[in-house]
């Protein structure tokens, strides 16, 4: 008779196998997909989500998982994969057919208006589907069930044990300190940098984007880059980890920062470890996290002097008349500029919270039925004028921005910022354990840092809930005073404050 | 209640979806698949082709269809779809568990045997799996029930009704006349084609078969084409239809006729009825008319003098260098040049059915046993000797060079030379319907050939057997005296011959 144990993993990484090929199909649909080719492919692609749903809550899957939780015969790690996946199962099963076929139907209306929406510029198109998502997402709430918040239930399923009150503890004082910055930075001397705006050939740029992510530890030998309208990173395994990129010729950064961003997510997929494949130890513990390593690369990396000590004069090279006259300091400052904007993606690491904010604060509300959806734009507007000084012109820059309401993802947003947080604590703790780390860097030597990442969090998996892993790496729950003294000892250099 | 028609419609739909899924994970495996990620990509495609496999031999997907197979009420398509339906299953299920994991693994290893083997030049080591797969197939050929020849039950999976005596028929005259033909060339004055292996840069010919591709029909909003190491087409719906091709930079011909004959392989896809997506009328009817496409766009329009009057201005203008001092006239014949070799996939049209035919002998007598796996090399050799005239140095350009029946494909073979004689036949009876279309070819309109090819045989699916199809169009069943008359026409006049 088989191991009970290994039909369990045989039967996961059969619903795996589902996922990850819904993973390749979605991948497919960014960046090959012929215009007319549309209609099939999102069939194909639900018929998978369909067919790996059926096999997750699949009695004799259930009655397996439950036996083996009960089971004193396993490992550490085995038993972790069975009460994750355990718990898992009961979660899909909490929703029945008719929630979730109301549910699916209402995400592709609402997408579909809120495309509708952004185009036209009118808000108002968007509000009956979103009111009805708050609606659902109310409903889900209740049927996840949650102690407190509502909120909480839904900031659970990115971002494991995530709650309002620990939200709160973290960005009230956030709030008030990154203001305080920001006024020093806004009385200080400007940063010019208009030179990364003017032209970047492309082809110049996609080569240095590979060579960057090459040096950042990237392997190509279990990845690729491509172009789509959007970055992202996509995983059909530890060893087929993909992303993308986009290029503006006339704006370098873009091209850049979603280089470093999308290649700190792939190293962490990267990292997960293969013999886990389909269980719950080779996946990616939460949202947050995830997102630690896209903003570790980027911002604690990505936009310190010690990476760009390395890389400068490569980049001269490339660029030699863009460059022209461009000290390595005056391309530092460049890269740091602090503006307050409309556009979250876009926003510099200091402003970046506030957009979060913003939408983690009306979301709350929306949640706790304080704010209606007639109400958001007003609010949206006040606050942006508010925490960053500017005025909304239009809804498209404005509440429309964004995809993650028109997907039904309430609760999402705040692991952006969680993810800069921990980042930056994480990061603190690397250059305490890896005494020349910075010094490394600047040699554009990375090796030391991706081996810390590797052992202390991607080797894990789902191992230990996200603030267990912290506090296992640095002794601590998550703190925003490591992204704090970050933001304070950087910028205060940048731009000269007292 | 749901109507039945429709229930079974959706689930073959969800089949084809899942088979299309694979499709995009072989498509993405043989296109973009990193080096290293092999392992998880085949072990994904396994899944799903289980997965598939399940619902195809479900019990309650069975019933039902029997009951429509009993319907009074359904039109004439829907009863074909049904009826063909049922006979896929009823095949399906002759096939035990045993013998399916039997056969994959043993495919598995054949593979693996034979690659090792052609790397090393050395038949002997794919001699012992060769040995159990021509078993396996005599097995596989006694499950399936066949009249008169066991090798009739294989010839069938690939065409339906083909028939030892029927290719006996077809091929016995044809080698007698194409021996006589290639007589008289051989004693002809021999054409120049060298210019052909100069050097053609890549990027040009790239550009190029994009520009022939859409000359002959292939629509970019519903398909793509790329670049393989062995250029093949796939279909994902009829909505999105990938080719690929190869760039030798010195073979210009192999870039082209790849594109050309993937490209009618396409067009045969893309005129499959959306409407019947997942269902036999919406799929092509048989390898033989399958090839038939690809043939006739490749060779009866490809290499005819009327495309190339419009072309090879355009061509000119590409590749001045390659192509200075040399006539349309000169291209033709150079592109028309016939010429003994080894290698099936590079042969001319008329040595072609040679390469078809050594292997058709071969197999038919190993299926009959009359010929034992170790005698493949000495009857292969001196078939080579005896039909083209040419010494099989090695065992990699001799028996080892194609990959099919590691696959297991035999009776896959004389699908290839059925496709042109189809093709040629085809042909022959649009040029009759269509008066002046070898005029419009010779101004660039292939518009009114595709549409004849969409609406006599695209169009119509599964719908009838290749032989019936082609006794609706022409009137009469497969017969190779059309591709002879087209043969000796064409090459009397290249050739000079009398």
């Amino acid at each position: 008779m088989a191991n009970p144990y290994n039909t369990f993993v045989s039967k996961s990484q059969q619903i795996a196998d589902i996922g990850n090929s819904i993973a390749v199909l979605s991948w497919d649909k960014e960046v090959n997909l012929p215009k007319g080719s549309a209609r099939f492919r999102s069939q194909q692609i639900s018929t998978l989500a369909t067919l790996a749903h059926s096999l997750m809550v699949d009695k004799k899957y259930l009655r397996l998982v439950e036996k083996l939780a009960k089971s004193t015969s396993l490992n550490r790690q085995q038993k972790k994969n069975v009460a994750l996946t355990l718990e898992s199962i009961q979660k899909a099963t909490k929703f029945d057919a008719d929630f979730v076929r109301r549910r699916s139907q209402l995400i592709s209306q609402a997408y579909h208006d809120w495309v509708k929406a952004k185009d036209a510029n009118d808000h108002t198109i968007f509000l009956p589907s979103l009111e009805k998502l708050v609606e659902l997402k109310k409903e889900e709430a209740q049927i996840i069930g949650y102690k407190k918040h509502p909120y909480n239930a839904l900031l659970d399923m990115y971002e494991p044990k995530l709650t309002v009150d620990k939200l709160d503890t973290l960005f009230t004082p956030l709030k008030r300190s990154l203001k305080k910055i920001l006024r020093q930075i806004q009385a200080a001397k400007q940063v010019q940098n208009s030179f990364l705006y003017t032209r970047y050939p492309e082809k110049t740029q996609w080569k240095y984007g590979l060579d960057i992510l090459e040096q950042i530890g990237y392997d190509f030998n279990f990845g690729r880059q491509d172009i789509s309208i959007h970055p992202f990173t996509t995983s059909f395994s530890s060893q087929d980890v993909r992303v993308t990129t986009r290029i503006d010729e006339n704006d370098f950064s873009n091209m850049l920062w979603s280089c470093i961003h999308e290649g700190g997510h792939a190293l962490y997929e990267m990292g997960l470890p293969p013999e886990q494949y389909g269980l719950p130890l080779g996946e990616a513990v939460s949202l947050g996290i995830h997102e630690s390593q896209s903003r570790l690369w980027e911002n604690n990396v990505g936009r310190s002097l010690a990476f760009w000590k390395h890389n400068f004069k490569s980049l001269k090279t490339k660029f030699p008349k863009q460059l022209e006259g461009i000290s390595l300091n005056k391309f530092y400052k460049a890269i740091n500029k602090v503006a307050p904007n409309l556009i979250r993606t876009e926003a510099d690491e200091l402003h970046y919270h506030f957009h979060v904010i913003i939408r983690y604060e009306i979301e709350k509300e929306l949640m706790e039925g304080k704010m209606s959806v007639n109400d958001i734009k007003k609010n949206w507007n006040k606050k942006y004028k508010s925490y960053l000084g500017v005025d909304v012109p239009d809804d498209a820059r404005g509440m429309l921005q964004d995809i993650h309401w028109s997907h039904g993802s309430f609760g999402y947003f705040p692991t952006y910022s969680i993810g800069s947080l921990y980042a930056a604590q994480f990061y603190a703790q690397a250059k305490s354990d890896i005494q020349d780390l910075e010094k490394q860097i600047s040699k554009g030597n990375s090796t030391p840092l991706l081996e810390w990442l590797r052992d202390n969090i991607h080797q894990h998996g789902r191992m230990y809930y996200p603030e267990q892993l912290c506090k296992r790496i640095t002794g601590e729950g998550l703190n925003a005073k490591h992204f704090l003294n970050y933001a304070k000892e950087k910028y205060s250099d940048i731009y000269r404050i007292r």
